[in-house]
């Protein structure tokens, strides 16, 4: 509980509409989109010019307050829980202006709290394109796709968020105001903070401006479909691609539980008898995507696949909205949703979807499994309920197990989604002690009275 | 001075072999490729297997002995001068293994020591493209150009060196081994300590492993040079290629000054009349890049330029040479030779190319300026005689106007060369003091001790 006097500081910064501390309130802010227990804040507070952002930092530090930062709270690891020891959120939605889309210099400026889609959208009217496209674009913020790295289907050509930040402004822990980056291509003007704080899950400063990379769009582009009745096979047209020195924009994978769960939900005509599908989609200069198709084509037809390629914008337009599908069909059929993102070298998705069709049988629980096939980052989806202790047990076995063999195949915990406070305890076995300490240490001098969302990424 | 005692220390780890105590040894690891005075280094070790790059590094952290580690010692802001009091400098020569080339997954892994060309000319035996080339790149190694961030020519449509970096291992100062980053396009496994360590310039860590990204070649490309008489319609010509969304691999730039120096040391025949040059390529598939030069061609004909198109390989090779032998050309004029490379968003170089050639007058100092166009990432070389002491304080004027003109337009102190001990004193003032407290308190906790090559970027 805080004090009248403390709650009125806030206040004074944010102005009285800006400052949440009914119960039902700050219970809108106490989840996210992890299966993990809720943790209501002790106060909700919406900054609506920047300045505000290091002013509200500043009082939380001296009182000893944790921040968690909250874009649209859409993340699937807890990044976005609030502290249970008087935890503060700081929303960013009374921050939500494009200050600048500079065309001739392919940079945007925006404040934290802009919507991906709306900038992409906005970025497009300019005839400019912003690749990155989490799942969640149409409702999350850039910061939080920054804080959180977020990834999305068009990894494996256009790579994922930190790859478009050019600079970040931010506020430090004391509310300084902390400027990395720049509106140019190449900056090397001190230590690569833009990249630390990317990733950095809220842990260790609170955006205020980012700087955004914007990249001429493809001239053309064409999607197809690849049905197998072997997943090995499926597994093998990927690599052909990518020997054929195809780089799809979008390389996606279905298996046969994801198929059914979505035609189920859909009725779109997917082939529930496959054993797994393919979605690719080629972009760039015309010629390019005729050849690269046809390349694409060639490898498929020679693994024995059944191709359906889209004849126009609507059969693409549906093509896609099954894949886009799949994690609200896959979420209907039981009452939780375990959505993992542990990611291998692209060779290594037969052996992977192998070990989660093994470990799905042994543990006697329902996966299944769709992604980013092009970038090896796999969505063993569990369907459960978290209410049956027993069943929730053999998930969380069924978890360990996954993680296991994506690290022993020279993968890793988490492609996109973040550690948050779902899958700390399993860093120290992907990295070493010495990078944990290495974290905590840098965590400690940038963050003393460890009040940026703590208990993120290393705990403590 | 270091006790024979603790010679033998470093003898036991690397061998007696690998350590080199005599001056005459020392002396040619005192200086870099930066203006800067020369320090002779108390030791010099060179490690011929990984493990033993962390127990040196233990044993310096120990006995307080400042490292700096040293690939070629190309760079050009000092990061490779040892520190005056009992410096130690780690040659990574003996480490020169390419560990893996992964043509299924797109990446290769490395030691620090390899040279960059000659990674770059494996990765093409097997058929891919590794794409940073920094102008040092035919004796400069891999570590230093993560730990320095290169740039190159092919900055603006590949990026820099840190966007092909996918993971690293490095020794703490503690000598723990230290694992950040993967073998997956996508991760998001802790703090992205792979984007903190790119431009680090040898002070947080020293790598022992670096993980980098491979992507397929382009299957064409074609070469031009464009002659203009007025160096704003370069500058249009550089607007207009881009607002027709087209992103050539190399858009260079060179005023008079450097056209004539080159011309003078080459004889190749270039245009010595013309007010500036752009040397242009595009690349990709053989469609797009027909596409491509027209588009080109037709911004560079409504700006009135002169165009040469390379008909041919050997005709392509002698355009670059050109470009290649600016710095070289323009070095032999004055026994000194400062080589800035302040950056700006590309639409202000006009405005940052006059201003160059505004304090080159005002200062009565030769000021050529060549540079990356695409980018914004400029060269204006000032040519002088550092034993010259009314002149070269003249030149240290006209650096510090450099730099004000260029924060003034938005851009950066550095695009690719890095702070080292040479910019330190203009970093607050791109960013704040904020930044740079942020930044020496995480160093201070990385390195308590202040041993991981004291003095560079942020000064201490």
């Amino acid at each position: 509980m805080l004090s009248e006097s403390l709650i009125k500081e806030f206040k004074t910064i944010v102005g009285d509409e800006n400052v949440f501390d009914n119960e039902a309130d700050r219970q809108c802010y106490s989840y996210d989109s992890a299966v993990l227990d809720a943790v209501v804040p002790a106060l909700v507070v919406r900054p609506t010019e920047t300045a505000q952002i290091g002013l509200v930092v500043k009082l939380c530090n001296e009182n000893g307050l944790p921040i968690t930062v909250r874009g649209a709270g859409t993340n699937l690891s807890g990044g976005t829980i609030p502290d249970p020891r008087d935890g503060v959120v700081i929303l960013t939605n009374g921050l939500t202006k494009i200050l600048e889309i500079n065309e001739q210099d392919l940079y945007a400026v925006v404040q934290p709290g802009v919507v991906t889609a709306k900038f992409a959208a906005e970025v497009a009217k300019r005839g400019l394109f912003y690749p990155p496209d989490p799942g969640s674009q149409a409702v999350s913020t850039i910061a939080g796709n920054v804080a959180e790295n977020a990834g999305g289907l068009r990894g494996l050509k256009y790579g994922v968020t930190k790859d478009y930040v050019m600079g970040i402004e931010f506020f430090d822990v004391n509310g300084g105001l902390v400027k990395t980056g720049s509106r140019t291509v190449k900056c090397v003007t001190g230590y690569n903070l833009a990249g630390l704080m990317a990733a950095s899950e809220g842990t260790l400063g609170v955006f205020s401006e980012i700087i955004l990379k914007l990249v001429p769009p493809p001239r053309a582009s064409k999607a197809m479909m690849a049905i197998f009745d072997d997943i090995n096979k499926a597994s093998e047209a990927v690599a052909g691609i990518i020997a054929a020195h195809v780089v799809p924009c979008t390389l996606e994978f279905m298996d046969q539980a994801s198929i059914r769960y979505v035609e189920d939900y859909t009725k779109a005509g997917l082939p529930v008898n496959a054993e797994a599908i393919l979605l690719i989609e080629v972009d760039g200069h015309p010629g390019q995507v005729e050849d690269d198709a046809a390349r694409v084509e060639q490898v498929l037809k020679s693994t024995g696949a059944e191709i359906k390629v889209a004849k126009d914008a609507e059969e693409k337009f549906k093509l896609w909205e099954a894949r886009r599908n799949a994690l609200p069909a896959l979420a209907r059929a039981k009452p939780t949703t375990v959505l993992e993102d542990a990611t291998v070298p692209r060779s290594q998705i037969p052996a992977m979807v192998k070990a989660i069709n093994d470990i799905a049988a042994k543990y006697q629980i329902n996966i299944g499994t769709f992604g980013h096939a092009g970038d090896g980052n796999l969505h063993p989806t569990i369907l459960c309920d978290r209410r049956d202790k027993k069943e929730f047990e053999r998930v969380e076995h069924a978890v360990d197990e996954i993680f296991d063999v994506a690290l022993s195949l020279k993968g890793t915990l988490s492609g996109e989604h973040g550690i948050g406070m779902a899958k700390s305890k399993w860093m120290e076995k992907e990295t070493s002690k010495a990078t944990i300490d290495f974290s905590l240490n840098m965590k400690r001098a940038i963050d003393p009275k460890n009040i940026l969302n703590p208990g993120k990424i290393i705990g403590g």
